[in-house]
């Protein structure tokens, strides 16, 4: 009777999960559930409170709903019984995070909290809690604290410590209800084996724990704030978990609640970015891998530690055991192209995109493809959503530079993708300045897939050969790899990722005319990301001020 | 039996005529002609020759068709006969010229030119003749010639002798057999009259003509180009006539063609803009008068010549006698308005201006309208059709900053709208450097009548009273009052502006508060009008080359 493990990747607006073959990675079923309430950003819907802006929610009830629609689907689409499932892996986003009860209860589903907005899960994309994260670098380098040199120098207003510390300042009586503060796949776990463990990933890109030595000292945090000490022993106060190791098996109840068998082995959760590695091969240097999505995220491996400031994280066994995991992103791209079909696409646009039966950004990119490197005249900083490369500035903006009357929205999408493969080959000459080599890109997600004037657009702005994979549920494959070494089927994640990782669906390499041109509009980039971002000229934080009414 | 006088406009896509009562200025009919070829500026219609970028040609005979429609038609709908007309004057959009034959015979209308792009008009916003304007500039500064200091400090590339020299060079067949390059304005009178004559705005303002020296030296024309003496002394050899000035009276043959009495006075034909001074009551100093169209001009009254680079004109006599007349303009204004509803207005923006039954713009102004200033969080540098105010740069492009994804269309066109009066504050301050003040704004022109928030945003920004004239028709009834004037009805145009000028439509005053904000982003303006204006960063004029295909 063949085996197989379940992959649950939660992402930002849905579930996805894969059921796999243990013996040769082939994705045999697979189901995707939206989440009832998407992403809270405007209002609350339990108390109709308007949120302020940079808040960003999800109700953690939507996540048990699709951990209790998946399973029996996934087995009636295979048609196979649930004991042939040997293991399950789960991958969230991150910083994603609620305060629950020792029981495991959300605290807002408890009716005293269900109007408290600081009760819901604080999605990674919340960024209200900026400033405790620039208080928590003014003290970082005060104290010269060395722990933010792993995670690319700076504290983002993403990550735990800021959320934790805005929720204790501004809901006081949520932490002193909550027992712990948890990453949302933490908690899945948890609920599935009653055993709590911190995936060893999250403890440290988005707490800075380090291993032999832990989260932040005690004194640093008190430097923050006087009661921060005690509240981080007290709410993740739980062991850490290693990728691939087994963390427990499912619980009777649990069984019975979501139909699983009894007994079945539960992966430690990972990031859903860093999940993928073994999914898409990544598992030597010299590669890079980057997942095309509403932002891109970029992993690479390196052997040994160099102190790369700027790049996001630079974690010891940070994706493949054995090496520095090493990280970066950029704040938007897929982002970008819906801000341009949401805000620029014009009744002609979508008239004409209906007509050939495509979507409105499929129209828009073709169009922009006609015209050669350079030819718009325009230039972006793709800072729409911040900068989260090597500047990690959540107050930057974007910025476009070139219009004439002749300017089209394509022109404009066109620089905007331009724009993010630039913001890349930041964070890839940054990689090289620091003695890393990067030979290749390795790409997943969805724009990957679909979108090959993007994609040729990077290769050539990078110079590098690019390979598109072909699992569409990258993230979900490699929670389904990792379950299936936490189910003791393989001895190590590099063996379990030979067997079961995705083959390629497309290639791309550098077009060495197009590289010209972009290297001469890279430089231009540069010398704008400078001077916008490294404090030439802080108009975009200036305007960002004003416009919260600070004058 | 009352007297009348026509005045008639010839704009950028249409004709416009009133016929004014010569007593009180009052408008008693008016009739409007759009050119049938409008802009040429993508395919030359005779042979479908498409067009290099930045050209902007006309059909000299859509003008022709416009004369012979209008006196006819006022005539009908005021119920008068033509012999009550004692008077016309014409006013043109400038340099806005064309190459003619000794009989008046607009060269495309010979066969043999008709599918020669270089015989049409080349229009004012034709220009790609700057490589032409950048050579008279380097001469000029190398020489150290001080006839520029009069018209700003810099030739443009709309200008007579730029486009004089690109036709020379590109189609020396066509000046070989012109016998004039005679701008559309006096080519009409010359119609009409029989009398070529130059009007002295036109000369001095586009031709660098000045009164005791003339046009520019044949010893600076030398060294800029070997044959353009040459070509100057032959194609400009007419007499200058100053405004007011009755040129002639219309001809036998004339008053055949276009429905007039044999003899009525024909005044020297002027600037479109300029023209409109006594129209609007623009006369003493103090007073700064604006027209807000497609791009805006910007005129005032000084009493003493001051040395001011970077203003374009100052030109002696050059709007009313005695005073000098200082001119200043900005690129787009209506263009930005028609680029974001061309470019950026969504299918839903269009269909609820649609339910509402008022354009696209309108909607899109009144949602701009409801943020307060700054609350968009952007920044535009205004130049989408380059600069030609302080810093008469044409290789100058847009510039928006402060994007992000929750920035709308709206947004966009209120930083457009906000930059606009940055850029005329830019303008009026270097008056003010140089010793001139000004205390208020005299506004005409369709957005002044119709668009209360971008005229409240001016007089915010710029911290001065407003006032919007009644007439929709200023230059016309501008070139009805010099009719007057011509035909001997007034003893000067002091006299006839008092007796004739249009009455006042609105008033705007600054808002102290909305004045503190437009402060604060000024100075921001300021930073980046300098930065990419002045050197600091030339990347505007890098991509543009690059979109020209040179790297």
């Amino acid at each position: 009777m063949k085996k197989y493990t379940v992959g649950i990747d939660f992402g930002t607006l849905s579930g996805r999960a894969v059921l796999v073959d243990v013996m040769t990675g082939e994705e045999c079923a697979s189901v995707v559930m939206d989440y009832p309430h998407a992403v809270i950003d405007s209002i609350l819907p339990a108390s109709g409170e308007v949120l302020p802006i940079n808040w960003a929610l999800e109700d953690p009830r939507d996540y048990l709903a699709v951990l209790e629609f998946l399973f029996p689907a996934l087995c009636r689409e295979a048609g196979i019984e649930k004991e042939q499932i040997v293991g399950v892996g789960i991958d969230f986003t991150c910083c994603t995070i609620l305060p629950i009860k020792k029981d495991g209860t959300a605290l807002v589903s408890l009716p005293e909290f269900e109007q408290n907005k600081h009760a819901y899960v604080k999605l990674w994309k919340h960024h209200a809690s900026q400033p405790w994260a620039d208080r928590m670098n003014e003290v970082a380098a005060e104290r010269g604290e060395t722990f933010v040199n792993y995670f690319g120098g700076k504290i983002s207003s993403e990550w735990l410590f800021p959320k934790l510390l805005q929720t204790a300042k501004e809901a006081p009586e949520v932490i002193e209800a909550a027992d712990y503060y948890i990453e949302a796949g933490d908690w899945l776990n948890f609920l599935l084996t009653g055993v709590q463990k911190r995936g060893y990933l999250f403890a440290s890109y988005k707490a800075e724990y380090l291993p032999d030595v832990g989260y932040p000292s005690d004194e640093y945090l008190a430097a923050v704030d006087p009661e921060l000490p005690e509240l981080a022993h007290r709410l993740l106060d739980a062991p850490i978990a290693q990728m691939g190791e087994c963390v427990g098996r499912v619980t009777k109840e649990a069984a019975e609640r979501f139909g699983l068998a009894e007994g079945t082995a539960v992966a430690a959760s990972i990031p859903d970015a860093h999940v993928a590695a073994p999914a898409v091969g990544l598992t030597k240097p010299g590669d890079i891998y980057g997942i095309f999505g509403t932002s891109n995220c970029y992993f690479t491996l390196a052997d040994i530690y160099r102190d790369i400031g700027g790049i996001c994280g630079y974690v010891p066994d940070g994706l493949m055991p054995g090496y520095f995991g090493v990280e970066a992103g950029l704040c938007a791209v897929g982002d970008h192209f819906a801000w341009v079909v949401d805000n620029l696409a014009t009744a002609e646009d979508k008239a004409e995109a209906e007509q050939l039966g495509i979507p409105v950004i499929q129209l828009l990119v073709r169009r922009a493809a006609k015209k050669k490197p350079g030819e718009t005249g325009l230039l972006a900083l793709d800072w729409w959503n911040g900068n989260r490369n090597i500047l990690v500035d959540g107050n930057l903006t974007g910025l476009l530079i070139g219009m004439t009357l002749r300017t089209k929205t394509d022109d404009i999408l066109r620089a905007l993708i331009e724009a993010t493969a630039f913001a890349t080959k930041v964070i890839i000459d940054r990689m090289e300045e620091c003695g890393m080599k990067i030979d290749s890109l390795i790409a997943a997600g969805g724009i990957a897939r679909k979108d090959a004037f993007t994609m040729q657009v990077y290769s050539d702005v990078l110079g590098i050969p690019i390979n598109v994979i072909s699992s569409k549920q990258a993230p979900a494959l490699g929670s389904a790899i990792y379950a299936a070494v936490a189910a003791g089927e393989y001895p190590d994640i590099f063996a379990a990722s030979d067997a079961m990782k995705s083959p390629i669906y497309s290639s791309y390499t550098p077009n060495k005319e197009n590289e010209k041109v972009y290297s001469a509009l890279y430089r231009e980039y540069l010398t704008l990301h400078d001077y916008f971002g490294r404090g030439g000229n802080d108009v975009m934080k200036r305007l960002l001020k004003i416009s919260q009414g600070e004058i």
